[in-house]
């Protein structure tokens, strides 16, 4: 096989010594020579196809320019747009991204970061945390998106899940509906638990009730755990509120089993407009959040963490949109 | 900030010489000491949260354990059980995917692979291949997923789209369609010029005409291009097979601006059954692939050319199934 260029090949292409292509190759020291020699190199260095040795680089400076990624499942259709714009964001500086799922396992992800951390990553974004995750042990810089936990030393990129469930039941009580259920998400993501307090306040802020047999709990943000969650909601519900999109896919299913229909008997809202909850049947009505712009975002804060470690931890939180479709519809309409 | 630990407090904290501590972190090395010294150094490191650092020992021995998987556009929704096909498959041999997006733009991929060479990636696979692509500089192993190219000396693991495509066609012409029509995919992708040719050979098989009126070509795998193309379609057609799911999700939306129901005026097929397929509305009848088995495939063909990269280039064709939903119907019912 054909060895890889290096750079006695670029130079000697350049004309040049060894240690002015290397100058003039790295950003940091091209200032040293001329812009006409740094050009000669860097065509040179392009037509050969030589590709900067960042592993030995990353042994010199302690940066790798590689970010670590971890997320439950890439299958989860919340978590393709998000990941999608985080390695945008980290494309502007010249990071890429190494990807990990973990499937919601806490070994897993041990593993994983641990593996990446071997492999010399500048930072992580997790879109895997837990409210009682401890502070990670902090020799690299980490940012949370999606879920965060309760302690806010860890900078965090999430919605606004008060007000995405506020609007939510603003909507249906304003439909007629006051008998309105609650199919939460697992209470130990911030996810489930912000949305599921949330409820539980807009339902006061509307003078209606919590009935404990209106509320349920899925163990998971998925159809399956959500459907399984759903057929023990009490029968006296017209309207649900579901802790996710997939959650409400899960409260379709459980109104199908129970021969009632979507939005004529029950109206269902579900959480985050995933890709494809418009070509639901019916389109389900839910909160938008800006699942590109997360990603964007987070990968914007690891990098101002990496280059400045010792910044305050910033929580940003990005609005939210309420999406209607026909899932929901006056009560008993 | 803490320092992370290093060897030498491994090696502290399990009260044995820091080289000793060296060759028990090892693999490759951990024979030479006792399995009780190797354990007690594996605990010290554990408890102190060591990583072992990848990239010195990647300068040693060229192996960094990272691939470079390089698709068009993780948004799309065929990908995302591909990519995480292809995580598992590189896992269980200790690798990890360092991912990139193209947008089909080419030089941006050339970019991405200088970049992930520079970062001492030990392969590749690309879910971008076109049918005319050069075979890549040859020091990096690589493999192709999905889409191939012309030449077969690259290893690629794809479907097998005639099959699918005849399929298609056998069930239209069961249920007493003639005058079928073909919204094609680009033609410089294997998968778009591969089904386009599989129709014209399963129509020929059938006795079935091809009316060139009944033939467009869609300029790119989405439902935005699938639209425009479709709209283009002669009207007497009363099937048509999409080149994959988006592209059918374009013609649903050509049939309503005509005024046209699918399926009672036109059927519609499409290929990949990518997530959320069967909650369309009709749900789509379409070619099942096998997503998430053909990226681990591609992975453990990878790591089969890392270990020994003069095999010959095998080329990996995995089955496909028709999966029929509610987009089909007799002709004329």
């Amino acid at each position: 096989m054909e060895k890889p260029p290096t750079i006695k090949d670029v130079a000697s292409l350049a004309k040049v010594h060894a240690a002015t292509a290397s100058r003039a190759l790295n950003p940091q020291t091209r200032g040293k020579v001329s812009t006409r020699t740094a050009n000669r190199v860097l065509e040179a260095a392009k037509s050969l196809g030589y590709a900067p040795n960042s592993a030995a680089r990353s042994l010199r400076t302690k940066t790798s320019s590689v970010a670590g990624v971890i997320i439950p499942d890439l299958r989860n259709p919340v978590f393709p747009p998000i990941v999608r714009g985080i390695e945008d964001g980290l494309r502007e500086a010249g990071y890429m991204a190494l990807m990990g799922n973990t499937d919601g396992d806490e070994e897993r992800e041990r593993e994983l970061l641990l593996a990446m951390r071997g492999r010399q990553t500048d930072g992580f974004i997790l879109a895997t945390g837990r409210r009682n995750d401890p502070t990670p042990a902090d020799h690299v810089p980490t940012v949370l998106v999606n879920r965060r936990t309760d302690s806010s030393d860890i900078p965090s990129v999430t919605n606004d899940n008060n007000a995405g469930v506020y609007s939510a039941v603003q909507l249906l009580a304003s439909l007629g509906h006051t008998r309105i259920g609650h199919v939460a998400g697992p209470q130990e993501l911030s996810t489930g638990w912000e949305r599921y307090r949330a409820f539980v306040d807009a339902m006061a802020s509307h003078g209606l009730e919590v009935d404990p047999g209106r509320v349920v709990f899925s163990t998971a943000f998925t159809e399956e755990a959500g459907y399984r969650a759903a057929v023990e909601l009490q029968r006296d519900v017209t309207a649900v509120i579901a802790g996710n999109d997939l959650i409400a896919l899960g409260c379709y299913s459980a109104l199908d089993e129970h021969g009632l229909s979507c939005p004529d008997d029950v109206s269902v809202v579900g959480f985050n407009d995933m890709p494809f909850a418009d070509k639901q049947r019916p389109g389900l009505t839910t909160i938008r959040i800006p699942h590109y712009e997360m990603g964007l975002e987070a990968a914007r804060l690891l990098l101002e963490r990496i280059a400045n470690p010792t910044t305050p931890a910033k929580r940003v939180i990005l609005p939210v949109e309420l999406i209607r479709r026909g899932s929901v519809a006056p009560k008993g309409s």
